[in-house]
């Protein structure tokens, strides 16, 4: 046998320059794509497996790359009492806010982090999701930022999903260190990000550049840190205003600036050369009703490679379709659906450092498939709310079948 | 055995005047709700099957009052030529809007018809919904109409779910009729809705008013019509200029006027005096990039009921998740969750005529229920794209169990 699996009679959306592929074949041997082309040019040899399309659609697994997927508890009761006319005041009094989550991901031990982030996760895989970033950011101090990596890593396992964990301790100031900022981003870069490192739980680093978080030289702390570490950085970056946040993120070669609502078109351009990835979350837009939209125009002209992500978190987009989020970024955004599907596909790859091995069909890739029962690519961003989601290999391993 | 079954160890959101029962009790005989209240005051008895909730939330099944479930094709090369920069008369040039729906339709044959919207109807009653309006409307002739009745009313003997089916021939001008409107319209009230009226299969007739389709003279012989019929009436109003739509309905005592974001005061006063239910349609609004909103506060005042419905259609709202629906009520319309849930539940049972029999936990109703993992019904229109429907009974049968 010369491969372990072969797929046949669909049409494949490589994602690649090659574009779209009729009547495809794809050949996997060692989890890998060894051969992807038209039907009429397949080259002799035999599958031990051999899996009828029925005329369906592939495109690569989808990639997730922005989620606070691990967190305790949620903030429905805070999202009601807000139309319910309270101030933010009110809110804050009833406990609300990003510190009602601190909280209670505090108070969670890891197996309760599990169960509960794994009940979100099942709705990003059964759409046809093979790889998932995910943050911590919701502990601020070094025992819970751990526990929230560990449960990341653990799903992973648990899962048929590959899980890339992002420390974001930098994602806001804990309470026990009001006014402290600089003490607190001393303890993350001297503490937090170097033991966790050390403990093999870090792929990348984040940290949330704003008015509200931290300092642009806040940032880059926290971004020398992880240059000696040896680890890439990202970076939540002008959601509420241009403060230089891609422009920064580009100047360590950051993977990705993400939100980017604000940024201008110097950050777009240094962006551009650095090849940091724009990750847009259109949910986070949708949910708090923003209207300054990203600059897709300007990243379109300089070249910047857009991605799309759910922002999975309890306060500002408690999103588990990434299909949803593709809608979201063509209607709102108005994204083509080319541009969106790309956005969780190849460009998703790239903004999380594994442009080399995922994000599109071609040889040499991850063997990470999804199957779709449509007619067309564009019907994974026109329809609300379905799942057209057929089938799902992962790694050249079948995880969800053709057949239920 | 007093009873056919019982649930118990659960939360009862009713949407009746008692509001929430916690610890609550539910007991069913003969497909209907035979007792409800807290634990502790249950009466004697015994049912066959009991129950155990394990702590979750009961609401009434779902309802969703207001889809064009039934088409042919669908609309997303449409929905990419728009977002590739396409004008509105490249895309009419290529067939695009509704008359490639209709024509789609046409083409179709019932059992074509019936697995399309099958896929679609699957989705929903995933989330609980145990009742859907179908309309006709893109036969636009009494063969294609009434085989999009015939397909509605089979998927509701296949499937578990109520189908309350409405006659919308007065949907757009069929293209043979391009200038002679009013031929039109006679060939509804004179052939198509009687005709379909004598075979069983209409539940109510609608029209869409509108500068863009009907007038509302053409709308009033529909209506005459309905009531020589003896059926009630729906109508499509005001969604994009206050052509007095809400107050035509509401003359004729209509069940419901849909869309209604441009309903002025004078149409909000006599839907709340015809008890003319308001069907919000957040998916549309949200897909046509609408900013002006249906007017909520003019609703509350004069105590209008406010539905919220997918509009299910290929067109302006290709939605299947009624669950997101809320959500989009909350976040775009600003409903609270409570008036949301009211808008899927008990307010769309009124917008159907079944308020005597659906939309609420009270004794002598319908034992429709679903039950969710949730730990608040405010839950149910936080998330986005979640399902939290862990089981769903309808008639009193389980149609979704607790156990997988
Ligand atoms: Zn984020
Ligand atoms: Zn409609």
């Amino acid at each position: 046998m010369e491969w372990d699996s072969l797929w046949f009679n669909g049409h494949a959306a490589t994602m690649a320059p090659e574009g779209v592929v009729r009547d495809a074949v794809i050949a996997v041997k060692d989890g890998r794509i060894a051969w992807i082309g038209a039907a009429k040019d397949r080259p002799a040899g035999r599958a031990a497996a051999e899996h009828d399309l029925g005329g369906r659609w592939v495109t690569p697994g989808l990639i997730d790359c922005h989620t606070h997927l691990v967190f305790g508890g949620n903030r429905a009761r805070e999202f009601e009492m807000r139309l319910e006319g309270a101030t933010y005041e009110e809110i804050a009094r009833a406990g609300g806010g990003i510190a009602s989550t601190v909280a209670a991901t505090r108070a969670a031990d890891e197996d309760s982090l599990i169960a509960s982030a794994a009940v979100r996760l099942q709705r990003l895989l059964a759409e046809g999701v093979t790889v998932v970033e995910v943050k911590s950011g919701y502990g601020l101090d070094l025992a819970t930022e751990r526990r929230m990596l560990r449960a990341a890593r653990a799903l992973g396992e648990r899962f048929p999903v590959t899980v890339r964990t992002t420390g974001l301790a930098a994602h806001a100031l804990p309470p026990e260190f009001a006014g402290r900022a600089d003490d607190y981003i001393a303890l993350v870069c001297d503490a937090i990000l170097p033991t966790l490192a050390a403990e093999g739980l870090l792929d990348a680093v984040d940290a949330f550049c704003e008015r509200i978080a931290f300092s642009p030289e806040q940032t880059a702390r926290v971004f020398d840190t992880a240059r000696r570490l040896g680890l890439p950085v990202k970076l939540h970056a002008d959601q509420l205003s241009d403060g230089g946040g891609a422009a920064l993120a580009a100047r360590y070669n950051a993977l990705s600036a993400d939100h980017a609502e604000h940024t201008g078109e110097e950050g777009a351009r240094a962006m551009a050369a650095a090849g940091t990835v724009a990750v847009l979350l259109p949910g986070a837009f949708y949910m708090l009703r923003e209207t300054k939209l990203p600059p897709i125009d300007l990243f379109r002209r300089h070249g910047v490679p857009m991605a799309v992500s759910t922002d999975c978190n309890p306060g500002t987009s408690p999103a588990v379709s990434l299909l949803l989020m593709l809608n979201m970024a063509c209607t709102l955004f108005r994204l083509t659906p080319q541009e969106a599907l790309a956005g969780v596909t190849r460009n998703a790859a790239q903004a999380l450092g594994m442009a080399a091995t995922h994000g599109t069909l071609e040889p040499g890739k991850a063997a990470d498939l999804a199957v779709w029962d449509v007619g067309d690519p564009a019907e994974l961003c026109y329809w609300l709310g379905a799942n057209p989601c057929a089938a799902v290999v992962r790694g050249g391993r079948l995880v969800k079948s053709l057949h239920g």
